[in-house]
């Protein structure tokens, strides 16, 4: 029974550090395991509704079935044009850079061992219909700039919290992908 | 009354044109409507779970206040050492890309008294984490590419449907942002 101390597992942060440094330790032992693929199928509604599910993974060498599919719907407040019963789609575009900002942070804490008591983070975005309804076509379609502003509580010196914070702005995926320039093909079937 | 058939109201597309035209007009008229200001908050839950929030909206040269927010919850599968009761960060990317398209590509038909019947779309987006994990600097954080595959149901020829598709993609916000720099600001507060 006094083994049961030494395989304890330590949870920091909601996240078996354990685990996840046997993770970290088997990619860069078996590359393969690294390459994923994301997959989604969208459904139009009707008027500004439409539905993304997301079900299968390909991730750590196999196909990664989830029993049900996540759901995400988006609609337009009423200004829009929609019924507003859920988030528009560039809410949900700073839903997905909060989601990655933030699980990067709180993966790297506990690799680290930095316990986080509370992160919270809030986000401002301008954008213009001029370019979108093609009346002034120096004006872009997405974002001028997003400004995002972490709070972070945690026992750890600001300075640990800063290297963290950069790191995670450093790895994350969907900061990666708006910042820098992501190829997307469309083809109609 | 008769007159109540030159002022019917035109439903394409779940949308109302009369409306959507003559917010067009408005905007290219006082441009100042154009303007707008997206926000967003998010709270860590535990783990990789975590949560954003959307409410208020400025646009319309107004505060847009809804009654209650919309909740968007991110996690991660179980072989990203989540719990799985949402879709990932990356996969929320994927719903506002499939959301912005598909919503941009409707209100142009709308605008252009197009019918549709069917709007679906399946996205796939390969990744690794040999650059997340700091493994292998030459592998990005995010997405490789973005395959898209839209199949459209709608009475319009193929050559009209192939055009809408093409102006979707111009005019679409979150296509802009990924296929082009958008800068990121962010700090601790």
């Amino acid at each position: 029974m006094y083994d049961a101390i030494t395989t304890e597992t330590t949870i920091i942060n909601g996240i078996n550090r354990d685990e996840l440094l046997g993770t970290f330790e088997a990619i860069a032992e078996q590359r393969e395991l690294a390459k994923m693929q994301f997959r989604a199928t969208n459904q139009w509604v009707d008027g500004a509704v439409n539905r993304t599910s997301v079900k299968d993974i390909y991730g750590g060498c196999q196909e990664q079935v989830r029993e049900k599919p996540h759901v995400m719907q988006k609609d337009e407040p009423a200004f829009l044009l929609g019924m507003d019963t859920s988030a528009n789609p560039v809410e949900h575009l700073l839903a997905a850079l909060a989601g990655c900002l933030t699980t990067t942070l709180v993966l790297f804490a506990t690799a680290e061992g930095v316990k986080l008591d509370e992160v919270t983070s809030s986000f401002e975005a301008d954008a213009s219909m001029l370019g979108v309804l093609g009346i002034d076509e120096n004006v872009r379609m997405g974002f001028d700039e997003i400004r995002v502003t972490f709070d972070i509580k945690s026992q750890a010196p600001r300075e640990k919290i800063e290297e963290l914070l950069a790191l995670a702005q450093a790895r994350s995926g969907v900061f990666d992908m708006l910042t820098n320039r992501t190829p997307v093909a469309i083809r109609l079937a």
